[in-house]
């Protein structure tokens, strides 16, 4: 299936409609939109910019041409001449069913209309439409131009290549449809968040916690779980190497016990512990007991490390800990030894530091002598407070030469030798190397010391001045490294 | 609080035990251990290889020295000289409780103990004990050395300060202790997991989905969404603009319908409400809408390409989405004019990639470069399958003159030029510009092709080759830019 020239029609462009128009614009599908609301088209743009925001960091491939998204006066304008028609209007049954009726005055009888309920049957949505066959559920999940999940669900009169082409229209547009075969209230996913938001509207009542305590509850454990593996998978690992039969022959009777206000409980007979138990192998059997807990254990650091670039949630905590380990760690490494050249960084490759080529991309070489660079100027007096009162130091001139790859998750580290510091000029030979010895890469640089008012070159203080020289002076016993004053293509 | 010199002891050592165990020495803490099962040993190993494993990548802060573990043959050799005494035997509350009379014949009086329990009361665990103002639940998530949650749920005879110190004890090895300060059975975040479990096992059991459905309903949508923001902050989001009180009035009658099989649903009274909203203003009111919904995007950004790196899950759904966009865009590069540099990129400068300088960070103009020349390497026909398939092009040497400032959000783009296509040597000459024409910075690049599988340089197809040449030839004709070929510092 391909989408070009596929025209979409959003009827409806509230949080859920507005998220929808921005995937598909963002995927160079033509949008036309009907929301009767005046300021509609005033709150959706907030949600366009969300997502261009979200969509200038989430991947480094080229992105399509935008499609265009047009503000129409009424269902019928919105929907003709579109192949694929989402509704996602208010949860009132009678609503979207008046809109159905719109809709299919115009719109070609083969356009597919996708309803974003979270719950409604959709065989009591098709019902009494001209065209029943091309109406399916398909429920995204805000933001929904983030999240991959979209559940297709048809109706009893919903045809089967409705369903097709469907799931190929949002593959292609990066989500994960999946096809729940049994219609059912709420389908799958909403059904558990429906019962978490009862279980803790009752929690809020009886005073047991608060709002924040339970999305604390959540974040700092099991949800940290579920961004990767599911309920079952999940448990199949706290079975232990006994796996999904050894979890339910241990848990099985809470079951009977008051632990949620959900008392209403299937029999845990022979027969539904082996249903699970196989399913459970045929979704997870492949990997052994001991892989999954790897694959989660990787996906867990992954994710933490990740919220502590933004320093949220269990990413802060994560650097909090780090903040007191390096604080007791900090005391090891004594005043620096200016008889060679300065560590000025250590650290792991990021997860998202690495490209197609799956090793960190050339950019973060740079990013890393930057930060080494920041780590020099701060030893020699350059911090917060002398950029907020006395100037700065601007790079104005680099050399790398990338001698090794690395790949994701590995410790490398940065040493720093300064070959002359003579009144705005700073002159820096950075190496980064493997944990285990190995060079990575060069990077030599030019920096200039400018007045931050005039944003032009200006002299350091003189206890700067002082600082820079004196590592200078001493660095100059060292020889010069292998690499520095050369220019591109001088060895190859 | 300090946990130098903390002795512990856990009882029993399955999965849960051992994370425990793992996490204790990880933080220099000595552990005693008595598990009466024969193989504990051996199976509790396999979960400190895990955590040694995810303590390796987790954090490049300087680690403590290991606490000793030691198993041991009785309760009572375990906790003699021990201040916190975990226990982690099985649910079964008779067993926890002659565990309790057996650890209080050796046990210091005032030795701290802390049990795993998922959902029994403290209050009635408590009971009979010699000194039951020592005994809380500390209840931890798998892996227990990755989740930082551990709720903290006293029992009616159980000492705030002994709460206070075992939060000072938890906080200090990593973790984020929370106080449930009304206890329930199952207490907090285990009350929805066994709502969500129950509702599985319907889910299950009716052939509505199968448990890898239900896994993947999970992962793909709400779960990456709960590894940063509760439910409540969450729903404060989905009510747009209107916050918490327009998510209430929006999805409060679904209440009432089946959408879950919990069905015992407390009153939405006016009262309700304003606790909920009030909470939830307490809890998340310092930021605006927009703010958290930004928070949330760069968080879930930052997770789904954590997964990407793994390949797992969600990050694989990115990583396909990638793929075909890589491949896209190539197509669209058609029919470049070849009298002059190719325009091989245009962006918007992202907010998050400024500096305490208050203009674009160096590193980033490296990554306008290197996307620049993927761009270019996608026009010679290095696309996802040539990668996957012949090879592909690393940077080994890059030249870069900083020549403006450039701030958050300002329109780029940038030229390039190939000065040579020779062999496995591509010589290329970016210049990026401000789109008020300004020039920015220059950047010369030599790449060389490589055999992805040996790591090292290998001729390109001929077709690569072709395209490569085709194009350096008709550059050969303009002018060499300014600034090619030069080592750092020629002209300061």
């Amino acid at each position: 299936m391909t989408i070009n020239n596929l025209k979409a029609a959003v009827i409806g462009g509230g949080v859920i409609g507005a998220g929808w128009i921005a995937r598909f614009a963002e995927n160079g599908i033509d949008v036309s939109v009907y929301d009767p609301a005046p300021d509609a088209e005033r709150k959706a743009a907030c949600v366009f910019e969300n997502a261009e925001h979200a969509y200038s960091k989430l991947t480094m491939a080229p992105r399509a041409n935008k499609g265009v998204v047009r503000f129409v006066g009424s269902v019928d304008e919105a929907v003709r001449d579109v192949e694929l028609i989402v509704e996602a209007a208010p949860e009132n049954p009678s609503l979207k069913k008046t809109i159905y009726e719109e809709i299919e005055k115009t719109a070609a009888p083969d356009a597919i209309i996708a309803s974003s309920t979270s719950g409604i049957l959709p065989s009591d949505l098709q019902e009494g439409m001209i065209h029943p066959e091309r109406l399916l559920v398909a429920h995204p999940f805000n933001p929904v131009y983030l999240l991959p999940l979209v559940e297709l669900v048809g109706g009893k009169d919903t045809a089967i290549d409705v369903i097709d082409k469907a799931s190929e229209i949002y593959t292609a547009i990066g989500m994960r449809p999946l096809h729940i075969k049994k219609e059912i209230e709420a389908f799958v996913a909403d059904r558990f968040l429906e019962a978490v938001w009862r279980e803790a509207l009752w929690l809020v009542k009886d005073g047991i916690a608060t709002t924040g305590e339970i999305d604390d509850a959540i974040r700092f454990g099991f949800g940290l779980r579920w961004a990767q593996m599911g309920i079952f998978e999940t448990y199949r690992l706290a079975g232990g190497e006994g796996g999904m039969r050894h979890f339910i022959a241990q848990f099985g009777r809470c079951l009977q016990w008051p632990w949620t206000k959900l008392m209403d409980v299937p029999e845990l007979t022979e027969e539904l512990i082996e249903l699970i138990a196989s399913q459970s192998d045929a979704q997870s059997g492949h990997h052994s007991i001991r892989e999954l807990e790897r694959i989660r254990d990787d996906n867990l650091v992954a994710i933490l490390q990740a919220l502590k670039v933004n320093n949220w949630g269990a990413g802060e905590t994560l650097a909090d800990y780090e903040k007191k380990r390096f604080d007791a760690g900090a005391m090891q490494t004594t005043d620096a030894d200016l008889s060679q050249p300065i560590r000025t960084l250590e650290r792991q490759v990021p997860t998202d530091w690495t490209d197609y080529n799956n090793h960190m991309n050339e950019s973060r070489y740079l990013q890393c002598f930057a930060d080494a660079s920041d780590a020099l100027l701060r030893m020699i007096g350059v911090d917060a407070d002398y950029v907020a009162s006395s100037g700065s130091y601007f790079t104005v001139e680099t050399h790398i030469r990338h001698l090794d790859e690395v790949a994701a998750l590995q410790p490398i580290y940065v040493t720093t030798q300064v070959l002359s510091a003579r009144g705005k000029k700073l002159h820096l030979f950075h190496s980064l190397y493997h944990d285990d010895g190995r060079l990575l890469a060069t990077g030599e640089h030019m920096l200039i010391h400018v007045n931050l008012e005039t944003r032009s070159a200006s002299d350091p203080t003189a206890a700067v001045s002082q600082l820079a020289t004196e590592i200078a002076q001493a660095h100059a016993k060292l020889e010069t490294p292998d690499g520095a004053g050369r220019a591109i293509g001088q060895s190859l």
